[in-house]
């Protein structure tokens, strides 16, 4: 992968030289940003706005497989993937810290692939790097992101503010990483069978890139800003859209109805997810990592928000003993249920 | 073990089921803590005040051998070298998040006792934990630390601000940890070769605590502030005395002299290096792990500090040109090198 470029080994630079190596050229975009990379701790200036801080840990084999995943590609989601939290607030993403356990397999070419996707997240989002640590690791790559970011306090929304008859409604499309994983996988299974084969992701750009390169949605934070509608909660889909729904009606102690049909699902998403065999739905409910805005209105905003292009309305929130429900294309009542992720199941 | 206090599997629990299990029963203590678990991120309150963060990565392996590190310990620890750094921003920690990656063959009592050391730590040092993610590893144990504090514009301590004459000063003792970690990793050996023989600790547990379960110098910070004196520049001592005074003399611009007699070395260490055949002062300015605040002060705050049982005047700040230098007990001057850890050595 790094033939091209050569090779240079962790060790002849040590922990300082790459830590001086990766932030030499590392100018701070923020006003917030008082002091970032070079002392115990960086300096934050928000003055009367909240500080909103959200934490990821992504881990070798269990969330990224490196056998398809481009380190580029990598450095770019673990930004995105912690960015989506503070937009989930209603909040504005200033800063992250990225902390990196590396392998002595990896030269620094590696290590600057992972690095340049850090810096094209954080230059198209307007994001600082301001910290982070780095270190061996005797088994695979880890990585931690905090990020960090503002708000005004009105404007902060949590999971626990959904009122009854608000209405559901979910940005972008779903599931269409979850298919995107499925066929890398198949792909990868193919090739270990049969390495003269050579990957046929042709024509699924869509999927692939949802899975290994998604977009946290500050714009759709941007536009309920310049549409003056406050959500009365928000999530972020990491989990399934099934998964996160249960979270705000947990939270805001409500039950909800959502209707199958109005579920926004790509095409792509749609055709590939038959061909494997799987129930489309069941990718949007159940998938996750779509990165997408879940979050409810007041039905007063109907008007304000029916037309947004990438806005979909897919059901609305009920009183709490009427449970989580899906309806179905057909007209029938589903309990819902998270069947999303367990990462301590035993395989 | 764990045998006496049974065993439930992880997947049992599942991953928000593991999250709820460890946060039911915390209450947040500081005012500046809005909202801490349970949504996508956590909302923080500094008003006028700066915010501090920082963030360090404990991987199995590298940072910590679990053969002989109880667990309880490790969690301590993760804490306090966290907080380290932002008292050596002369700043007050108030948060902390939490990510860990465990493997399967972790039940939850393991966690739970890794969980029950970062809660005493958060309790003593008056810590909200607000946050964190937990996964599973396929790797290792894993365990990311962000901490976060705030501190008032003016009483912020930079790496970057010692002048020439200030006073060299170093809190507590120096190289114990380092003596420590050497007699844990010799009891290991021997038993590796003879598990029958009991490790012979017997006497030494100041070393070994160092090594352990480390305090972070929240109270030197305190104690800093009663007596009215600003440090000009301040770092806490993670890779040994000489990496970090070379940090602050590089960036502030400076040399300095330091005094080999005058570095604080407790009794056992020193006792401890020389069974090991080890030089005591090479313990203390290149073991590391002290968690030691070392900072620099104006020669006019002399007489406030001179009396300061646990604080000790080992040097100055000299001009630039001058160098970094050591005077030996016999006279001679050597050139101080960062001779600290290198994480990517090859061993």
């Amino acid at each position: 992968m790094f033939e091209n470029k050569g090779r240079t080994e962790l060790s002849q630079l040590g922990e300082f030289g790459l830590i001086d190596h990766l932030t030499k050229d590392i100018k701070l975009k923020n006003e917030s940003s008082i002091k970032g990379v070079g002392d115990d701790a960086a300096v934050l200036d928000f003055d009367s706005k909240k500080t909103l801080i959200s934490t990821d840990l992504l881990l070798e084999g269990i969330h990224f497989d490196l056998s398809y995943t481009p380190l580029k590609h990598l450095g770019y989601k673990a930004i995105q993937v912690n960015l989506s939290d503070i937009y989930a607030m209603n909040g504005t993403a200033t800063q992250v810290t990225v902390s990196i356990g590396l392998s002595s397999k990896f030269p620094l070419e590696a290590v600057e692939e992972i690095y340049s996707g850090i810096q094209i997240a954080c230059e198209k989002y307007h994001i600082d790097l301001i910290g982070g640590d780095t270190s061996a690791s005797k088994q695979g790559l880890v990585i931690s992101v905090t990020s960090i970011g503002y708000a005004q306090e009105k404007d902060i929304c949590y999971r626990n503010g959904a009122k009854e008859g608000d209405l559901i409604c979910v940005s972008g499309d779903l599931g269409a990483a979850y298919m995107g994983l499925q066929l890398l996988e198949r792909e990868k299974l193919i090739y270990l069978e049969n390495p003269n084969i050579q990957p046929d992701l042709e024509g699924k750009d869509y999927i692939v890139e949802r899975q290994l390169k998604p977009e946290a949605r500050k714009d759709i934070v941007e536009s309920l800003g310049e549409l003056k509608i406050k959500p009365t909660a928000m999530i972020d889909i990491s989990d399934g859209l099934a998964s996160d729904i249960l979270h705000i009606c947990k939270q805001s102690e409500k039950g909800c109805t959502l209707y199958e049909e109005k579920i926004p699902i790509d095409p792509m998403t749609y055709d590939t997810a038959r061909t494997f065999g799987i129930d489309p739905t069941t990718c949007a409910l159940n998938g996750g990592e779509d990165y997408e805005l879940l979050f409810t209105v007041a039905q007063a905003d109907y008007e304000k928000i029916k037309h947004s292009a990438d806005i979909s309305i897919i059901g609305h929130i009920t009183d709490a003993t009427s449970g989580c429900q899906l309806i179905s294309k057909s007209g029938n009542a589903h309990s819902l249920k998270a069947q999303g992720w367990n990462a301590f199941k035993k395989s």
